[in-house]
């Protein structure tokens, strides 16, 4: 078989291994050969393709990034874009099957495609850990060590000043990754979209940090809003070029603080450094092991079909079963981590 | 309730962060009092303890160790062990239950003592991750990445000298730190207890990745023996000190692909490195969360259960679940890596 | 002897590691007493004191922030300050001498009260390395440490989105960090203050980075503005915290290169996490040895000299010799490092 | 012109960095072409050459070892040795000059090679920092701080077992990695091979540290033997590789402590992990300087001349310079450094 590969959506640790995992055993267990599809389903659309042979994947599963590009291109727009279009490609490309790592939207598209009869399997990408039907994906916990790293930095500095810090993290519509963060950094406070909390509470856990000497930590994802105060926190909006504007939540919360407590306060946005450089020891085995598999359904035609995490066992699950729901942290993992504010 | 905390055996980076998990879990939710027993069962059965108040474990979930002190004791020698005595000392100190935060010999213990109605419930310990009933075990993804990122270093001297690297990795029984780690690595070859492999295979492996013009890379636990060489490599046996002794099986396995192969190699013992300092965020995580289950265990007075990780969720099981097997690699687990080597 | 320790300014890696420094050969060398003056010249002025005997000390050095507080008091203020006050409370409090860690703002204070009299030495303290008189400063070399870690990071996902990454550090009237981090990253271009540089010249930069097929690079010191664009760049100015406005230097300039050359780019500001955390060994053995050559100073009543690093050796110097001139990148270093730019 | 590179002996990280920084250098200031010579002396011996353009060099400042391989060739050896015959060969390559990065004996080799009228220069590389006429070399930061994040974890068992830990690092003759990386991790003992210590000296700190309640930490450089005990400490000598036996100077040492003070030790090599891998921002800066500065000597003909550091300036002085002594601690540093032990 001739297999072409894609990454789509936002960087995440993890990518290059999933692409040298599928490449060594596709060639060594099955005698693929490989392509890589450059940009996302822009390469599939486009015809745009780099040769994936052994020696291209060597020593990758190290580096952050992915080797053949990514972007948000959809696949079903443009003038060569659609299942027709696109299965022309792959016949003229001599593309046999096409592994999809990506997130929502990309699995979303992988899914329409294979119900229109392309030969696609998917391998669940994304840092923020919302996908459903999977325990983890690869780059979580990458960016969760990054950001335990700099709010373990951010709190001598807090505590030598007496300052409350505030740690802006990703997750604009789930809080994985702070609640992770958060609980191994030992914050006094954790912020995130699927909970509703007030202001008043936010300042007393601060307060009660405080009290005991300690300097208050703050992590909150960028999507959080605060429950009655939405207005006031969601004025800012976008900024021109569409991202969440800076001096965003995290900002606009250390100032609240600030003035409900008198404690000095500042703010750290950890950005796009969660999402980038070497992945952990932890994210290059499951990438690898997650690149390895998708081979593995490719050769049994399993399309239709992501690999994904369950325990320590790789299995395979329909596309759906990671579109059904968004994975929200459950309220019961709120409330564990809750017991440790303040 | 007045409940001892004990860490027992190896140091295991996370002790810490699951006995402030504990104490504040408990302090906070239930109002329990807390006290470490000093090195382990010798702290328990000596009577030796030090109080443990919040303050206490304040910031201390990021510290490798464990602040209570560990040992190997067993509680039924010395005139002053035995459930009998050991309940009566715990009367004297006002203890009314047990957390025994240990591995494979501990957890045997603490069922022997809730056999005779002490009053325990138990953690899971093990940094070589071979505690059965439980997904993973704290302590296990730090000792991985430390060897991983040794790992990335002795590579890049391995190419520089056009030399066959081999790391030396925990793992006397079991060879999952190998297995991760040299996943995570990239090596060329995984030596692992678990599993027979003769010199030739080694060899031809180390051989592979040399023609193909890379620094082959070995990862070896100790506990690994040739097939069919079982004398030449166990001759040398232990130290004075009972140690497996330096000079051991990376030492002896870098000596035989030399000789074979004529390609000049080195090994590395990691030693005691892969087993102290900063947790990984994932094991302050986990070990935060088996420390405050445990109390919850506790204060549900569920004698001889142990806390355990099945999937991403912390869970009850029996102390016997944990000790019918060693949990070994699968073979299924070791095929899948041997695909990538050589 | 009794001597007091301060630490004033802001938080810097390696504070500790100058305290326990001091502290250990105070005791050992000498037989002196220490006590800590709590938040800079603020526990001076105000007589708020914390013993330090040797235990207080104890592993500190390789903690980041400072055991005793730092703030920004100006001792000349208030009704306790100025020299005579403190000259008073120095003597009520039993303190024959004072260590004087901080920056140029400090230093200028500890001469001013050595000229009327009092017992000070000083230690050299400032994250951006822009004081004379002394080759580096600890501190700097975890910040650039730090920073170059992040770009690392940043560099990876800017070559997965063929991005232009801009990396915002601190600097506001030097660009020591921005030089050095840059360098070690291998930006296409850094950004200081002390030089003009214009929006063309650096889209220039961009341009041939990316015609290369790189995913350009570009570092910029927090307190740089394009020549030409003064305007535009100043308008934001300080926020309601007297803060340089999130949405600094960093945001606008990747909107500008965005604007000008159609690359796609994103902004990161590194802020609080570049002066926090686990000093780096370069900066805990400097910051050990200042520390000891302090009490040295102090043991000979070498007043009104700060200790300095000269090449390897650690060297007295007059306070007026740190507070000539700003040390500033020098044009040469400056064109060097232009050399690798584009 | 057209510029041989070679980089020869142990690994060491930066190599790359320089190699990069001479290259573009080179070709951006002055329009030189570039070879890397392989294996070090080997490659210029043999005429085996691999052309090193801009693409090469790309992004390869932050990986450790050398893309153009190492060795420990002697160029006077051999049929085609000899400055005859390398001068043939420089010839038939087309190479006008040489730019050799190696330790004392690359230097000596070259400036032998330049004294009978080879045109070379000089960049001097030695883990070790123990070549004279430079303040640091890299490569020595990066291993130091190897060394203090090892100690610093085998620091946190120690004390959970209440042991012992003795950590051996690099340093055949000279013991700057142990002094730096000691004080960095406050050790409580740092031997060095310029010192003369007995063990009764040692057992003494070992025996006050644990008197405090610490865990002692003894970090020894391989080179040290003790005082009066070197028939003891030399008898195992090398092994068939020619190597320091395993089992060396920290085992050895390890077992004297703890039968001379009942406390149980463990000695941990750290071996190879410190040449290898990403090289600290303090090494990639200098080494890039150092790099672009070699080229500079060549465009002046400098022939003779190495690169060197100079407080914070990269100045030139003759290969002789460096070659008159080993750099070794002098006294007044272990004196220092000794105030802290016990």
């Amino acid at each position: 078989m001739r297999i072409g590969i894609l990454t789509s959506g936002g960087d995440c640790p993890g990518l290059n291994a999933v692409i040298r995992g599928a490449v060594l055993n596709g060639i060594k267990t099955y005698g693929h050969e490989f392509v890589g599809l450059r940009d996302g389903w822009r390469g599939l659309v486009e015809g745009d393709v780099m040769e994936l042979p052994r020696a291209e994947v060597r020593g990758i599963s190290k580096q952050g990034g992915t080797i053949i590009g990514t972007s948000r291109t959809n696949p079903f727009e443009g003038e060569r874009g659609g299942p027709e279009n696109i299965s022309r490609t792959m016949a003229e490309l001599g593309i046999d099957a096409v592994i999809a790592i990506g997130g929502e939207g990309t699995l979303a598209a992988a899914k329409r495609l294979t119900d229109a009869g392309l030969n696609i399997v998917g391998v669940p990408k994304t840092i923020d850990n919302d996908l459903d039907a999977t325990d983890y994906t690869f780059g979580f916990d990458t960016a969760v060590s990054i950001a335990t790293e700099a709010m373990d930095r951010l709190r001598t500095t807090g505590e030598s000043h007496h300052r409350c810090m505030v740690a802006e993290v990703m997750g604009r519509n789930v809080g994985w990754i702070a609640l992770h963060s958060g609980m191994a950094a030992g914050a006094h406070a954790i912020l995130i979209p699927e909970q509703s909390v007030t202001m008043e509470q936010v300042n007393e856990w601060v307060g009660q940090a405080a009290e005991r000497g300690r300097a208050p930590l703050v992590v909150v994802a960028e999507g959080w809003i605060p429950d009655g105060a939405e207005e006031a926190f969601s004025t800012r909006g976008l900024d021109s070029f569409g991202r969440p504007r800076l001096g965003g939540v995290g900002e606009q919360l250390a100032e609240s603080i600030e003035a409900a407590t008198g404690i000095e306060s500042r703010a750290t946005v950890l950005g796009h450094i969660q999402r980038g450089g070497v992945p952990t020891a932890f994210d290059r085995t499951l990438a690898t092991r997650l690149g390895m598999a998708a081979v593995d359904a490719v050769s049994d035609e399993a399309w239709g079909m992501m690999v994904s995490l369950r325990g320590t066992s790789v299995i395979r699950v329909p596309f759906q079963a990671a579109l059904n729901n968004l994975k929200r942290v459950p309220p019961k993992r709120y409330e564990e981590a809750a017991i440790l504010f303040g």
